[in-house]
């Protein structure tokens, strides 16, 4: 490897940067690595470690890089982009952009509504509805933690929803139950992660993160699900065209 | 006033908070007002500090009441709701709602964009833009913090910009420059609020907000404006249906 030049008017920090920014660039670095420590860019460079130091704050600044407490510095993973121009399912979306979907079913349980529930399902009385928890992973990674909320003359069986993850959700209600979602409608606000939910996504409280609330409508506009996501904000983003 | 039930099998605490509820629902207090201390409300209905504060405490968790620290407690304003159904513009989604905004320009100037400015507005050269930094509000509640760009060749006057407010943006780009936004891409992430934008937006810094990002474009599909806005998630939700 070529040595820094300690004679350029270029700083050394500046050339070291250069390097590192090269090493992602090139793909040596893949998105998720974690880079060299301070120590061992000192060693391998030849530098100080202030030099070391104000490299890699400058690349986390730029947002190339991410350091994680008492782990390490990472290489920049790329925000997974959803589009809202079009009903969607996130393990479809990820699946075609060659990602690896993965749910997991934490929980699927009768429970007492809450007014919120039950009005977006439109219940007239307050009876049991089911409730099926899932995380939801990319390429081994939690981005999503998701309840959907069901009406037992929708869901017959509950038992079925624990095939989710190997078929996808609306795919089981159509086979199963003979129930076909058409349209949904979505709310976004964001929120922070609170500590129960943060040790599911493998992040720290208090992160930002996406509250996004869907009702689903089958063929005769009655609603199907209600569903409340728990979206990583370091993970996803949302866009949309407007006309 | 009906004094509360000593001896009746609801208690005391679940009384006064459907008291509360009461005042809430016939508009004796409206959205923002401050409601009685805990002090006012032992006196007022003869209920010990626990009592009070228990009855207040419940109405914070659902929802209907919020406090600020060292100020009070306040009944809650429902956020503002904005589809993204179609082109819009807060100022007349607002007014439409009767609501009353008003923006408040607090800079004007050209500088060196950044990288994604530069991008996005499809500018081949390091040239300067323009910016404008604007505080929205409505009803005098501080709600976005945004800051648009231009191209020097879209807004051929940067006064112009100072007019934003008695006229909305897009209807100054059409009388004074000729263009005229048909369309506009748009991007949402979580971010936490910073120290910086929490004093414009009087919230506290690391508060959730939405960071929208826009790019506009004109007739022939030139990119007209680049837009960053930093929205309260507490005062703010967005919606689409999906098909």
């Amino acid at each position: 490897m070529k040595p820094l030049q300690n004679d350029s008017v270029i700083p050394l920090y500046h050339q070291l940067k250069e390097r590192l920014k090269q090493s992602i660039d090139n793909g040596l670095w893949k998105n998720g690595d974690q880079i060299p420590s301070e120590n061992q860019l000192m060693n391998e460079y030849k530098v100080s470690r202030n030099t070391a130091k104000k490299a890699i704050e400058e690349l986390v600044q730029e947002g190339l890089l991410y350091r994680i407490q008492g782990k390490g510095t990472f290489v920049t993973k790329p925000k997974l982009e959803q589009s809202l121009m079009g009903l969607y399912s996130f393990s479809k979306v990820f699946k075609e952009k060659g990602m690896e979907p993965k749910d997991i079913i934490l929980e699927v349980r009768e429970i007492l509504p809450s007014q919120e529930i039950m009005k977006e399902l439109q219940l007239t009385k307050n009876e049991k509805v089911i409730e099926m928890r899932r995380l939801r992973c990319v390429d081994d990674e939690p981005v999503i933690l998701e309840s959907s909320f069901f009406s037992k003359e929708i869901v017959l069986d509950l038992n079925v929803l624990q095939r989710v993850g190997k078929t996808s959700l609306y795919d089981l209600l159509e086979q199963e139950f003979n129930v076909f979602v058409t349209k949904a409608k979505e709310a976004f606000e964001p929120v922070l992660i609170r500590q129960d939910e943060s040790e599911y996504l493998q992040t720290e409280a208090g992160k930002p993160a996406l509250l996004l609330e869907r009702t689903a409508y089958g063929t005769n506009g009655q609603p199907v699900e209600f569903c409340r996501s728990i979206i990583r904000g370091d993970r996803c983003r949302f866009y949309t065209e407007l006309t």
